[in-house]
């Protein structure tokens, strides 16, 4: 996919598709934008004038209520007016294209896509369609990308660990239907980490994912050993039962993260998880709940980095420069 | 349910869970602080900045769009900005807890939750987890409690009637099921109402209601005799046919609210009930549209109550002093 | 249907159900007034404060995202607070009254229902039973009437072609089933076009249609000689199959809009379609999107014709009468 789509002609970021392409100036831009907004959570008055009169359209064709939910404060934050439109209520189903409905709502001068949907690339088709004024925020695509939440995955272990040259990171769980650790693979990469690792059973590590400059394991605890950061995955449990895994019981036990597995880890290590998580599948509540797991910081920092995105997608307009 | 939760250590209230354990005093300043909204309104712009940039999550495990509505005008009237989320989008469907969606919301840094839940019990679970400055409202749970349904009817009744020291309240048809019932009798009697009366068929009447403080009738027009105020309950015909009651019919005949069957009540008396009302089931058309209904002034307190509500628990928090 | 009921008592327009009965000089200062809304599209900060402090209800029993979002997009636009509520959602699948659910949500204090609904008439019906300062916007009732359409579409006509003294216009497709056709024929009238038209086969044409002042044609390319204008009407394809028309193929070949069959009108005809259109259906691609469509210019101007028409209905009460 053209991944220049996403800069103008001054390697501005017009849209966020993916972090593929993107240099390390850019993605720091961004999380140290989203360092002047994690203010703006702990004022009495949470909403700051930037986006006020713009419209955002949450174009979620698959529904995911949390991640929605994310990109609507953090749009009202800024001040945005938000249209929330979910699949089965959309003129699709009555044979419309994707691209003639995004057609239709961008003459309705919007300026702004949120997207989420089943299929790899959709928001890349819709941007290399849209007009210049209009930006494109994919909120994840098949088992594609999801950059949003690899930014405020490095925002969160940036703020426990300062910077990325000395860390050793291992993301543990279903690799081969993850867009989220497609997209933190490609972070770590760009922002100088040395060492990240990739952890699960060998049915749902995807073939030559080593070529992403990762180093895989099958054996979590040797996965773990020594680590600053251990990333633990969602198992769509419900998709793949009797097929990629053998039992809730057998998965839990061999990737499941414990108390125990933890040790290997460095003591400091953070525990990260991009939610909703399965207490006794993926994750212990020991751990969970524990006192290295920076899962709700993870929350909260969410809003603050979407914020900083949104700012600076429309920020990087030649018409809107004042915005910011 | 351990009731102080709903108190900060200066007695000044927190959540609203129920009207179990709450004096008089804090009833009083409700519905006072309700009067100076009712103005609001009938203003061409209806809105106060009270809670500008706070957020309020309207979290519906129940859907009820009706009340949902009250509480998101009642928000967006007090310049808030709203989320409504409910239960069959919500990550519980994947695996999540109660407690984990909540926490996840929070992380948002959200302001207040308005909660609705099947089970009795699910807002106080909520308001005994949440961090300090998150604020819980009750919008029904289970067959407990509905405190704002009984605030607003409170309200209603001292509008017509001023006090409640001299008053005969009759509460007719399904007490069993009713949450609304049960609020309706504790701000009675907090308020001071010296006779409240219950009324329905022996099936629908909880046993020992009595020790409530009711006078208990199975004979409605026993019951409506020389009362001031008439409370019809809504019949939940759909779920209880052919089980609890016999006939809509044999209903109707016994328990529905006829001209005839009103004239027992005083001739001043003031009909209500919480809505949406069964027409022919638990209540004539002839009572529910003629002079003595108070059933759409009801509605109309119900926005002012809650904007009542959720301004004094946002104010009652020492770090937004300055809300009210 | 007492089309007067949309007139107060000086002549001015307190709701919007139906163009029947109205005349020209409200159709213009509707037009008139959208043009100086067309402008707020444009600005960076999309909002005026006409409405703040407003509550629209947007009344859809009758799903429709698309038309929704336009209207909400335009009372967003014009500051006022909007409420979504859907038929699904509705008490009315408690046994509620369609009646009953308007005057609730009035007694809340709402000032104007955008109303859809797959009845004839509701609009009419809910219109003859509010207050005098509640406003009523149908957005669609039955196969009946959907004046906001006809007028963008007139809008999208006078942008186009300066005036309607002059014109042919020809209306292709389901006329039978088309409440858009009713109101767009009605529109021209009023507005003094000349020549209306209207083509399909003769199962989608109703009885007695050109006593609406239309000229009838079963023969697509005799309609389009020589028009100015032509409308195509999205085919109900999903709820016809093998009823009223024989294939899709079979419908694309006699009433689809090709390059070839455009041939036949003017060589500045505009193509109009009030979406979304089923390419390969009524309309070929190549027309769509071709340079003669204004298809989406009528997107556009729905917002703008919107925005002119809660405005001006918000503007004819007494008591508001600075709003403009």
């Amino acid at each position: 996919m053209p991944v220049n789509l996403q800069l103008d002609e001054h390697g501005k970021l017009r849209h966020l598709l993916t972090l593929d392409g993107l240099d390390r100036s850019i993605l720091k831009s961004i999380l140290d934008t989203a360092e002047t907004f994690i203010d703006v959570g702990h004022r009495e008055i949470k909403k700051v004038p930037l986006l006020r009169g713009r419209t955002v359209v949450n174009l979620f064709f698959e529904a995911s209520t949390r991640t929605r939910t994310t990109f609507e404060l953090a749009a009202k934050r800024l001040s945005a007016d938000v249209i929330n439109l979910s699949p089965e209520k959309m003129s699709t189903s009555k044979g419309e294209t994707v691209l003639d409905t995004v057609r239709n709502l961008e003459a309705m001068h919007t300026d702004m896509f949120v997207v989420r949907h089943h299929l790899s690339g959709t928001a890349h088709l819709i941007a290399s369609h849209v007009p210049a004024h209009v930006r494109i925020i994919n909120a994840g695509d098949g088992r594609h990308a999801h950059p949003t939440q690899a930014l405020l995955d490095m925002f969160t272990i940036r703020q426990h660990k300062g910077n990325f040259q000395q860390l050793k990171v291992a993301i543990v769980g279903d690799i081969l239907h993850s867009r989220v650790a497609r997209s933190q693979i490609l972070a770590l990469n760009i922002l100088g980490c040395p060492e990240v690792r990739v952890a699960g059973p060998r049915t749902l590590l995807p073939t030559h994912i080593e070529r992403m400059g990762v180093r895989v394991f099958t054996d979590m605890v040797e996965a773990l050993n020594d680590v600053d950061v251990v990333i633990m995955l969602r198992l769509q449990y419900e998709r793949m039962q009797g097929q990629l895994i053998p039992s809730a019981q057998e998965y839990f036990s061999l990737y499941g993260l414990t108390p125990g597995k933890l040790t290997a880890a460095r003591s400091d290590a953070i525990v990260m998880h991009p939610g909703p998580i399965n207490r006794g599948l993926e994750i212990d509540s020991a751990v969970a709940d524990g006192k290295q797991s920076v899962i709700l910081a993870q929350v909260t920092n969410g809003i603050a980095v979407r914020m900083a995105i949104m700012a600076q997608l429309m920020g990087a307009s030649a018409a809107t420069g004042t915005a910011q």
